[in-house]
């Protein structure tokens, strides 16, 4: 059962597939990928009740989201579920869901559950948690990718539609990567962070994993929206409103990094898929400009390096300075980190950062969007156990910089490597041009035609369309 | 002999007034007002002699500031006349001007000398210095008010026609209260700072003081300009382009704090200056509404009880290291402070400060403007040498909130006490609206029709126009 918002909404509507029927096969799902870690709370058949019955007699037409199947990550809340941010000593059960959460349960989605998650969204690999590793859902030796590894492998696995994720530093575009999905990273403060855990409030957002980029633009179509209780909301401009999503069958020029600065640690396979990737692209009649991407470099490096990790330190307080053996060694080693710098050490990186933004200016203005590889490589799982800090690091080589300088992302795939193991892209472009690069990740997925997440699901050419108009009104009547 | 830029422009075309003659009359001028300590370099007839010489070959036309005669504050580079930032140690002499100087002077405007400031712009008093307290120019008793303190009296006792000053906390808008001028502190990024020296970097933006607002108008369309080696620099919009000032003779809509907000610190003469401003401005047919300000109340405790203060450590860190006795006891003891917040206290003070600003949002949204008083109450200069912290932390009452806003403001006179003292009001509006402010600030004076500066020039009613675009071709010629 191909779970794709188009395949869902039309089982509804012809009466093929009724709610409780997707539910059941999802929960047997579950149990048959329960070696996976993927969860860290499933949602019982009691807990799933009220959302069941919150259906019954809704027409499956009056609701946008109507039994569409989402995971939710575990540093996100669902009101009366605990929340635990992969540590045992954060447990606690929120009263609210978040305002991201509330929205998608009135437009008719359903939790299926709290996912697995690198330790306080702090890594790009899935393997910090004491919930296990999350396999990766191609080949369960490799890492997933994180933070948001389960809700990333969940999607990809045929478990939900789609799922909420992070990400500070790459944690939602990383496992998209790895998984074969598209992953919205975007705008900061597009989508509310009220009722997610912080890990770098300045710098957090909650991101979006589907199959393709139809879905994820639904998705976040219902999701958006100023939140007057977040400080770091922001109203959407009109030029990004939901119309604007589909548009982009005309000339398009794409700003790709230069060869040498290119970096892929030692992988041959995702080097030589970004090259076959960059050929296609090109040959569809897309336009590649080479850039030099070298403040984008140094901006990445600054957010480790930098004094933000005392953001991380702020935000797990409580624990970190009451009970440390709470948090994983990795964990306390890099969070603890985040006690030592001074108020002079965060100036200082945020005049250094300020004038990479402006050297970054220039490139971003130079094209339609940025598209560089999402993340150098994949690891088995057992190296980075062997290696948490340095390999971690690795991964977050093409994401740290992005919202450092409050940029929007889409990673998308574009790829298998000789061993089928998946390869993709991120564009990138200017806060509040989230439509214009979900328009060219569709785009891109219509040139690529891969087949779905892990499931081998077939791409269907949906054809973009500005369908979110229809999606919003639905929001109005049933808010 | 008025500055004004337009009586300055009518007597050099038609003939009756030459750029030596101008400057002879300036120089005999500083001579009288000399135990005012204006100056910290004033320029010889040497230093001079270039900029009379490039324009003796000019038409007076052919240049928007054609022998405009102007002040600089000793933290804005002058090339190859020392700058201090009223500090001995940090006497050095730069090669080049700072970026708005140049074109100032492009533009056809003289520089008279480097004006006396508190030390490291620190300080909202004018008493700061070891050049000595810089008088009042309406009550020699009486403070200037700073950090800006000779640019402000520089140009209210008719020694030039415009300055440059610097606001972090207040120090371009509070001495132009109490000097009856308008100040204009732009939007940050609008003026570049490049060969400004920094108090707070991410704070910190040059100023203009003039006599009015069409002045000061002028001035800064010369002035603005994005500058691509100034990461703080932001190119103009153009909703806020030259052409958009003078149109502000409709309905206008102004908010004003709430009665039991406003503080005058036991000030009869302000207090009652501002109702009867108030009332003055109502029964010109503006509407009036009042608002809650508790968190620009709160904003503006943040910036000195908060960790900006490490800002000013780093922008002075080679002298407070090395040589802290080189700096004035109460300078020393406030910067000194800026070594002991830890970047998690930074973070923290920024998650307030967003929260606040989200808060003030509404208030920002509710009228054409803002408008408060622009400090509550002047201090005699031996009050303040008695007391130097605590009675210059009043003067930021009502100004420091602004930049950590991210908001425009202009500072414009709306009466005197009973003594004869200048009292004025602040205009506030978003980032980027300066054009509006200063055009509701010529409204305002073409209302209260009082005298300029200290030297009882009548005001003349030009008929504020959209003249900018004129003034803008003109650099483009000569640039």
């Amino acid at each position: 059962m191909n779970l794709t918002l188009t395949a869902l909404q039309t089982g509804y509507r012809d009466g093929s597939l009724t709610v409780r029927q997707l539910v059941d096969t999802i929960q047997q799902r579950c149990e048959q990928t329960s070696d996976y870690n993927i969860w860290i709370h499933r949602l019982s058949q009691a807990e799933l009740e009220p959302y069941l019955q919150h259906l019954e007699d809704v027409a499956p037409d009056s609701l946008p989201l109507y039994g569409v199947p989402f995971a939710i990550k575990d540093n996100i809340d669902l009101a009366g579920i605990p929340t635990t941010a992969a540590c045992e000593a954060a447990r606690h059960i929120p009263e609210q869901s978040a305002f991201v959460v509330n929205k998608l349960i009135e437009a008719g989605a359903i939790p299926i559950g709290k996912t697995n998650l690198d330790q306080f969204a702090t890594g790009l690999v899935g393997t910090r948690s004491n919930w296990g590793a999350c396999k990766n859902s191609h080949d369960p030796e490799m890492i997933s990718g994180g933070s948001s590894s389960g809700s990333a492998v969940s999607v990809a696995l045929g478990l939900v539609t789609f799922s909420l994720g992070t990400d500070t530093a790459g944690s939602g575009r990383v496992p998209a990567c790895l998984n074969n999905l598209v992953g919205v990273k975007p705008s900061i403060g597009l989508l509310s962070a009220t009722g997610m855990m912080p890990a770098c409030r300045t710098l957090d957002c909650m991101t979006i994993f589907a199959l393709h980029s139809d879905d994820a633009h639904a998705v976040l179509t219902i999701a958006e929206g100023d939140d007057p209780a977040d400080a770091y909301s922001r109203p959407n401009p009109f030029a990004n409103s939901p119309r604007h999503y589909g548009h982009q069958n005309g000339p398009l020029k794409l700003a790709v990094m230069k060869q040498e600065q290119l970096e892929f640690f030692g992988h041959e396979g995702y080097a030589q898929c970004y090259q076959q990737s960059l050929a296609q692209i090109a040959d569809s009649g897309i336009e590649l400009v080479e850039v030099d991407m070298a403040a984008f470099i140094e901006a990445a490096r600054l957010l480790y390096e930098g004094p933000w990790v005392a953001e991380r330190y702020l935000a797990t307080q409580p624990y970190i300075d009451q009970q440390p053996e709470a948090l994983l060694d990795v964990t306390r080693t890099i969070i603890g980190g985040g006690a030592a710098p001074s108020a002079r050490d965060a100036f200082s990186a945020q005049y250094r950062l300020k004038a990479l933004r402006k050297q970054a200016q220039a490139v971003l203005d130079s094209a339609d969007a940025l598209l560089t590889p999402t993340t150098p490589r994949p690891y088995r799982i057992d190296e980075v156990q062997a290696d948490p800090i340095r390999l971690n690091s690795h991964m977050g080589h093409y994401t740290n910089y992005m919202n450092l300088f409050d940029l929007a992302g889409v990673a998308v795939p574009t790829g298998f490597t000789d061993a089928g193991f998946p390869f993709g892209l991120t564009l990138v472009g200017e806060a509040f041009s989230d439509r214009r690069l979900l328009s060219i990740a569709n785009r891109l997925q219509q040139l690529f035609q891969l087949p779905l997440g892990a499931k081998q699901a077939e791409y269907q050419a949906l054809a973009a369309k500005p369908s979110g108009g229809d999606l919003r009104i639905d929001v109005v009547v049933c808010g």
